[in-house]
């Protein structure tokens, strides 16, 4: 189980605005949630993704290709990849360690 | 107004936690905060960070400094600045603009 | 074609150095490179490797695992992808395309 | 002495094409680097900017300002920092560092 923190940034839009295609991506992940492959959080600044890592990539090539079928020719896409494996961590559980570290204190 | 997103990771600690600097960043966040300077919040993967930018630079210093406070030699820390000038957006709004896409549809 | 820039941080090493994980990702890379798959090159910072997308994620892939290898439990890796569809872009035509505008000022 | 790996992605070009905003941001650097405070490197997907930490972070909020002078409205920097203190590391200290290692292999 991995966690990923992804931006899609379309180039070459018209306008400062990008929320259509931030809304076209989210579209995606609710159809790979829905076949119960992942579970995904929007954030003000990204996307995070927890699942298995061949399905993160996976669902990560599909939200890239987004843009490109809305007519846009170029797209940068920023990935974080938090991959730990002596433990089954899940998103609520990483905030979850903070605060207790914080309460102990 | 800007938002920027950051992860501090601190190199050659001693096995795969973490949680105990985040711990610490959270701390020096909160003391900013209590001044007026920024609006923060703490996601699975980063945190997001709200205001101007010149003092937004000033608080990922401070973050940055924290593991070396506590003896480690590296960090890695990475800093997506999101800054738009045509309205001042703020972290909610931004998640609000895509839901009212999604509605629209 | 798209052009990646990944970084490998491994978490929980014994010390500030990385350089031996690094290592072991090139050779990683000169595998897939001598296969045809893809071009990549080493930077201070970073390996940026050209290649077909779907390509790139298993190469991607491929290095992430590296460190695991080598015992430790958690990597938190970084992609920045670039892919543009309206031409071919290479490494190189991307720096000669900005010496070319600084020379046309 | 720290290493920082900046791109800076103008939103709402006219077209997918930034490399006149990346040669804009080129002459910024050569500025400061006349003045002896930086070196820098143009990599195909990111410049590479070594210095001190909060002169760093100068010229970080420089360059981040250049789209915004040709009227650009929305920018998202991306931002690398490798701060490592148990010795003075510099750009090609890294690679040279990885070569040995593969050398000795």
């Amino acid at each position: 189980m991995a966690i990923v923190d992804v931006t899609v940034i379309p180039i070459g839009t018209d306008g400062p605005s990008v929320s259509d295609y931030v809304a076209d991506i989210q579209e995606i992940l609710v159809g790979f949630q829905k076949e119960g492959k992942i579970e995904f959080r929007l954030t003000p600044m990204s996307t995070i993704i927890e699942g298995n890592l061949p399905e993160l990539f996976s669902v990560i090539q599909a939200i890239h290709e987004a843009p490109f079928q809305k007519g846009l020719q170029r797209v940068a896409t920023n990935i974080r990849i938090d991959d730990r494996r002596d433990k089954k961590v899940k998103m609520e559980d990483k905030l979850n360690s903070v605060e207790v570290k914080r309460a102990n204190r």
